[in-house]
């Protein structure tokens, strides 16, 4: 905030800068009120996070986590991951009443080198997810990196809108990974690209449990 | 991935499309391989994210799940939200023992509009941030919404990151809110921008509970 000149300890100029902090929030609050009032439908949205940054799945997982607090009844469908037992799956696994948790596949694209295997098991998981998609008791759904299966061309994009389109209306899905296919972008309500600045990885860092697993 | 022919349900391709599948998947994975191998510094590493998109806190409350599933303890700092309990917070109530819990702050510095009494909170809030980070029986702490509070110079930046680098080597933290200063972003391992692609509010749809808060 380069309009913040914070660069001095000098004290006798607080009380103007605590002045110029509350004019400027007041006409912060006027706006953010009037954009709060403005946007009153209420319905499920459709959340995507994509780009090649960290923090997608964790970004979904902590949605979860968020509707759980409120409460509400969430469905995990794990579409690429899951050869390892992730530290998201024995958390939530504690919750079976609130979260349904199901991991699919076995492991990233490039372990199983296996295209129809891949395939028969994105189908099965969808048969999941579209189960969840049609149960109003489910508040939040998570689709955990079925942006790759969908670039990876695995399970057929129009399919998969018509089925989140024909949802609940008061129902959340939030969808992870690389490569959300444009069509799908069109569909969402939230999209966000994670892009990355810098990675551990890069630095000679290991993977560490419970930042990247 | 355009390298990818999948648009014809021509199914006497689909051996050739296999096979090719196979080989590119098998370098993909000589290539992942070798970088893991690469990468063997086991230590505590500094996340950050960052930017206007949607997504940073939540990615930050699911590492935090993702460190209690692994058995960790975890520790939450909010530096900038709290006047309304959020979802994330009725969850971790839950969970004392494994997760200690602060919020922070009065909401929004819109809300406050007063300096004095923000800075003040800040400062109480880094003394708990501060005792996390020399207590190595923690093993993640997320300080959710700090960058806020160094963007608007609540808190000395300098000594934020001295503060960081005296914790216990294996300890993660997570430090999440828009605008991460150029010095916090050059002391982190892993910094992640998130940039809104589309957001549901501005199609008037209100902040939903589970997604928003």
């Amino acid at each position: 905030m380069s309009d913040i000149d914070n660069n001095t300890p000098d004290t006798s100029e607080d009380d103007g800068r605590d002045a110029r902090h509350k004019a400027r929030m007041a006409r912060k609050k006027e706006v953010v009120d009037a954009k709060i009032s403005a946007a009153q439908t209420e319905r499920g949205v459709i959340v995507i996070t994509t780009g090649n940054g960290k923090g997608k799945s964790s970004s979904g997982f902590g949605m979860v986590v968020r509707a759980m607090g409120h409460g509400m009844r969430t469905g995990v469908v794990q579409f690429i991951k899951g050869a390892i037992p992730s530290g998201e799956e024995m958390f939530l696994q504690r919750f079976s009443e609130e979260c349904e948790f199901h991991v699919m596949g076995e492991g990233y694209t490039w372990e199983t080198q296996d295209r129809a295997r891949d395939v028969a098991k994105a189908d099965a998981a969808w048969d999941i997810a579209r189960r969840m998609l049609r149960d109003p008791a489910i508040g939040l759904v998570l689709f955990d990196e079925l942006n790759i299966a969908l670039k990876l061309h695995y399970l057929d994009v129009e399919q998969v809108i018509a089925d989140l389109r024909a949802r609940p209306p008061m129902q959340h899905v939030v969808i992870t990974g690389r490569g959300a296919p444009p069509a799908l972008v069109e569909a969402a309500d939230t999209v966000t690209e994670m892009t990355p600045v810098k990675h551990a990885f890069q630095q000679g860092i290991k993977a560490q449990r419970g930042v990247e697993m």
